[in-house]
C-alpha cells in the first residue's frame, strides 16, 4: 500500500521524539512540521531528517489534501480547535493528553471526530510499556481472577519549572491523568467515584498556584474493585512507576526498569544503580510502539489502541479528583460531569 | 534480681504461644494459667511445661500477691475488667489488641493503669518484626528525610471462620488495627483524619455481618504525611505484609519473608516458593521479642515499647475507619471520639 | 519412650551451641560435659543450664553406662580415639567434621562403629539449611532433570586467626570440606576426580603455612556432572553461601539469607543490608535441625542423615584437592586414597 | 567531516544485523554488500535499505578506492585472506570472531594490519552490553579492590544444528571464546594457564564431532586472580549470561536481562517470565554500540575498543582450553602457542 503521510503539529520535546520515532517506521512519510516557531533552528533540525516542509500555519497545513493524518503535539489549549479542524478535513488524529482541560470541549471534539469517521488516538504512552502491557495481559488471561485492588505508584524525579505549574492543569490533570488511564486499562472497568487527598510537601511553590505535589487517590470501579494511586512530584531516586493488580486468584505486579542489572556487595551493604531517570528513558520503546500501532490502525483500518473515549474518561477522573481534593470528600464521576457542564454554560 | 513472676490469663492459641515464648526467657517464672476452660487437656499441656497451677478463677489469680505481672490473652470483651482488676492489684499488664471495642471503656482502663502506676503493654507484635523495625530505624535516622507517603499492604491468606466474623469487631477493628498502629509507628506522627473505602469481594458472608473483606484506607497525619493501607481477607499466595515510607530524601520499603531463597528456572519461567504462610510463621520472632521487651521494661523499670496510649490511638483510627466506610466520607479522629462518647452516654 | 541421655565431649564454641540446642529438644537429657578445661567458668555455664556433671575425663565419661550417645566437639586430633572408645562402649556418636585429617584413621574409626553397630553422624550442618534442603528437594523431584553443572560459592567474612591456620588442615580440609559434602549432597553422585587451583590473595600469612586462601575447585562426578566450587577466606560483605544446580530440565539456585528485607532508595542508588554475617547466624536453625534429626534417628532406630561414609568421602575429596593444588594437575580420588595409604604405612 | 564509507562482506544473519545498525548511525554510508550468494533476494533486501551495490566479488569490492572500511561477516575460513586484502588496500576492518581457527594465521593477519596502519576491531559484542560495561566500570574504579575470582556463566538456550557443529571449531573456539574475552575484559589481566573440563551431556551428537556441550574452565591470570567459566549448549530457560568479579574490596555481579519486570503471585508460588531468549535479544543494543564505536574510532582517529590482539588472546585461550579438555591437564598459553606453531610448520 501507499505510505501514510503524516503531519506533525507542534515540534516541542515530545513532537520531536514522535518525529524521530516515525522516521523508523515503514509505510510512513512525514509530510512536514507546523509550529508557531517555524524558525531556522527548527528548519535545520527538520532538514537533517529529510523533512523540507516547515510552516507556522497549522490550520493551512492540516487542510493539505496530501496529508492522511496529523500528530497534535502543541500546547493543550490548541488541541480542541486542531482536532476539530483535522476532523473536518478528514484526517486521522493522534493527540497528546489531555485533549483539553474542559471536558465539555473534549466532548465536542470527540463528537466531531466521530461524525467525520476519522481515527483519534490519545497519547497514553504507558499502555505500551512492556511491563504494564504484560500485567494487562496476565489480568486479561484471568491469572489474578476477579480484580479486587489496583495499586499504582507514580512519582516524578523532579518537579516541573515554576513557569509550567500554573498552566499545567494541576497534579491530577497533568500528571495523575496517566495513572487514571492506567487504572482503567489494568482493571478493565470504569471508575465511579474518586477520593483524592493531596498535600504540598515537596515545594511550597505549588501552593501558590492552588496545586498539590503529593497525593493519594482512591478510585472505586463499576466491577467492585478499589484502585489506589500515590503520586509525588519528586522522588530523589528517579522515576518510580510501579503497578499491582490483586484479585481473587492472586496478584501481578511490575517493578521499575533499571539501566543495568549490576549489583555491588561491599563492607557497607548491597547496592545497585537507581531506576531509569524519567519518562524519556523509561518509555522510550513505549513511545515507538504507540505510534507504530497508530499507523497500523490506519493501514489496517482497525480500531486505535487508545480511543478518544479513553481520553475523556481519564479527564473526567482527573476533574473529579481535583474536586475531591479541594472539597475533602469523595466525588462521583457523574457529579463531576454535571459540575463541568454548570461551569461551561 | 528475682525472677518476674507472670500469670497467663487465657490459654487459647495466642496465650499458648506467649507461654512457650516466656519459657525461653531468663528472669521469668510462669506462676500459672487462668482460663475459663481449665480442663484436663490444658492441665496436661501446662504440666508438660512445668506449670502446675491451672485455674478458672481469673480474678482470684490476678489478686495473688505472688504475681508480678499478667498476660491478658482472653476474649476481647474480658480485657477491660481484667486490666482494671490487675491495675488495682498492682500488677504489670501485657494485653492483646484491641483493649476493647469501645474506646470509652479503653480510656477508663488506661486511666486505671496510670493511677495505679503499673505498666501496660499492648500486643502490637508487628513493631518487633525485624523488617519493620529496620524500616523504622532508617526513618528515625532521617534516611528518607521528611515522610510524605506511608504505604502498607496487609492481606491475610484466608478469611476467619464465619463464627468469628460477627464478634471480630469488623475488618478495621480486628485486622487493620495492626496496620493503623504500624502507620503511626513508621510515620512517627498522629493520625488526624481517615477515609476508608471497603467492599465485600472475597465472600458474601461478610456482608451478612455488616462487615467488609477488602479495603483501602487513607490516613492524614499531623506532620502532613499521607498514609494508605490496603487490606484483604484473602491473598491466595499467603500472608502479604509489606510497607513503604517515602519522603523528601528517598524511600524505604520492606518485602515479605520467604521460607527459603531457592529459585527455579525452567522452560516455563522463573519460580520461587510463596511467602511465609501466616502470622505465626512471619511473626514468630516478633512475638518472642515483644515479650522479651515487656519483661525487660519491668526488670529495668523502663517504658514499655507499646503503650496503652498506642492501643487507644489505633482503636480510635479503627473506629473512624468504620464510620468512614459506612458513611462514605472522611472522618476526623476527634469526631470519632465524640461519636463514641455520644454512643456510650 | 525414655529420654536419650547425651554426653558432650568438648565445650568450645560449637560444643556450647550444640548443648543449648539439645536443651530445646524433647526426649533429650544432657548427662554431662567432658572438657580438658573443666574449670569453674565451664561449671558455672553448665549449672546455669541445669547440667551438674562436668569432668575432664572424657574416656571415663564415655564409658558411663548411663550414656546413650556422645557429641564429639573436641579438637580434630582427638576425634578418632574418642569415636573408637565410644563405639566400643556401644554409644551412638555425633562427631564434628572432619573425623580426622588422615583418611586411614577415619576408615579405622568407621570400621569400629560399623562393627559395634552404633550410629555415627558427621556434623555437616549445611545439609540442614532451609535453602539448600529445598534445592536438594527440587533436584530429587527431578525439577532440573539430569544434573550437568553444580556450582557452589563459599566465602567466609574473615580469615581465622593465625594461630588456627597451621593446625586447620588447610583450606580444603578445614573449609571447603563442607562444600565437597554439599556437592555430593546436591548432585546425588560420587566424585571421581578433583582439580583445585589455589592462591594466596587475602593474606600472605597463609603462604607461611603452605596454605591458600582463595581457590577454585573442579569436581567430576560419576554421573557425568561437573562441579565447581569457589572459596575465599575473606568476603568483606559477609558470609557468602550460594549454590546452583543446572541440568537438562532447568536450574535451581539458592541465594544468601539477609537480616531483613528492607531496601532503601536514595539519590545515590538502591541499598540493602549485607547478608547474615557468618555461620552462627546463617546456620542457626540448621544446627538445631541436625541434632533434632540425630536424636530422632536414635529414637526411631532409623539411619542418620549424614553418615560416616559421607564424612570419609568429603575428606577424600579434600585430600585430593590439596594434592591437586600442590601438584597443579587433576587428581583422582582413588589416587588420593592410595597416596594416603602410602603415607600411612 | 565526510561520511565513512563502509562495505559489508558477508550478508548472513550477523551481516544483516550489522547493516541495519549501520543505517541508524550518522556519518556512515554503506557502499555496498559483497556476498558469495549475491542473488535477487539479497538485492531486494539491500534495495529496501537504499543499498544498490551488491556483488559476489569480495576482493574486487575491497579494493574499491571509494571504501574507507569493511565489515567482515563471512565464514571464518575467509577472514584471514579478506583481512590481508583489506589491510593491503588500506581499509579499516571490523571482523567477526574468531579471526581464524589457526592462531598462526591470525598472527599473520594481525601483522599485516599493523604494517598497513589500518584499524582492526574484533566482534566481541558482549563488551558493549550495558550490564557488563557497568561491571567493568565498577572494577576499574576499584570498587572490588584487587580481583581474586572472576566467574562467568554462559549458556545458550539451544544447541546449533548438527551441520554447524563440525565446522564450528568446537565449544571453546566457537562459544566460550566470547567468555575468554570477557574474562580478560573484566579482570584487566592476561591469562597464563587454562584447565578445561568438558563433557557431552546435552546431546550425543557432539561426541561424533569430537566436541563437548558442557564445560567448566578454570583460568589463572597474571595478576593472581582465578577465573572460572561454566558453559552449556542448552539452558531450557533461555540465554544465561551472568558474571561476577570478586575481590579484596567486595564483589560486583550482573544478572540476566528480562523481557519485563512483571511478577505473578498465585496459590502455586511466585513467577516471572524467562530471561531474554538469545543473543539477538540480549545483545541488541550491544551490537549497535560496537559499530558506533568502530565508526567513532575511525572518525576520531582513536584506538578501536577491541583490538586484534584481544582477538588473538581469546583464540589462544580457546586453543589451550581445547588442548586441556582433550589431555585432562592444565595447559599454559605459551605451550598452546608452541604447539600451534608445531602443527603449522
Amino acid at each position: 500500500m501507499n505510505d501514510v503521510k503524516i503531519g506533525i503539529i507542534g515540534a516541542g520535546r515530545i513532537g520531536k521524539i514522535h518525529t524521530d520515532n516515525l522516521l523508523h517506521l515503514p509505510n510512513v512519510r512525514i509530510a512536514g512540521i507546523a509550529d508557531v516557531q517555524a524558525d531556522s533552528a527548527l528548519r535545520e533540525w527538520a532538514a537533517a531528517r529529510g523533512i523540507s516542509r516547515v510552516t507556522d500555519d497549522s490550520l493551512g497545513f492540516i487542510r493539505d489534501p496530501g496529508l492522511d493524518a496529523v500528530l497534535i503535539c502543541s500546547l493543550t489549549d490548541t488541541h480542541v480547535p486542531l482536532i476539530r479542524e483535522a476532523a473536518r478535513a478528514g484526517k486521522h488524529i493522534f493527540c497528546e493528553k489531555p485533549v483539553s482541560m474542559d471536558v465539555r470541549e473534549t466532548m465536542k471534539a470527540l463528537g466531531e471526530t466521530e461524525k467525520a469517521g476519522v481515527k483519534l488516538q490519545i497519547g497514553f504512552n504507558r499502555r505500551f510499556d512492556r511491563n504494564f502491557r504484560r500485567i494487562r495481559e496476565l489480568v486479561s488471561e484471568g491469572k489474578v481472577g476477579e480484580p479486587h485492588i489496583i495499586k499504582i505508584t507514580s512519582r516524578d524525579p523532579a518537579p516541573p519549572p515554576e513557569g509550567y505549574i500554573g498552566k499545567s492543569g494541576g497534579l491530577f490533570m497533568d500528571m495523575a491523568i496517566h495513572d487514571f488511564d492506567m487504572a482503567r486499562f489494568l482493571s478493565g472497568s470504569e471508575v465511579e467515584e474518586v477520593y483524592a487527598c493531596g498535600k504540598v510537601r515537596v515545594d511550597p511553590v505549588f501552593a501558590r498556584y492552588g496545586d498539590v505535589d503529593t497525593a493519594v487517590t482512591t478510585l472505586t470501579f463499576k466491577n467492585g474493585a478499589i484502585g489506589v494511586i500515590d503520586n509525588s512530584r519528586k522522588a530523589v531516586y528517579g522515576y518510580d512507576q510501579r503497578v499491582e493488580v490483586f484479585g481473587s486468584g492472586g496478584s501481578v505486579s511490575a517493578d521499575n526498569d533499571f539501566p543495568n542489572t549490576a549489583r555491588m556487595s561491599t563492607a557497607e551493604g548491597i547496592f545497585r544503580d537507581k531506576p531509569l531517570h524519567f519518562f524519556l528513558e523509561r518509555y522510550r520503546e513505549a513511545y515507538r510502539e504507540e505510534l507504530r500501532m497508530f499507523v497500523e490502525s490506519i493501514v489496517a483500518g482497525t480500531d486505535v489502541p487508545v480511543s478518544g473515549y479513553d481520553g475523556l474518561q481519564a479527564e473526567l477522573i482527573a476533574l473529579a479528583a481535583g474536586l475531591s481534593c479541594r472539597s475533602g470528600r469523595p466525588v462521583r464521576l457523574e457529579e463531576a460531569l454535571e459540575m463541568a457542564g454548570a461551569e461551561t454554560n
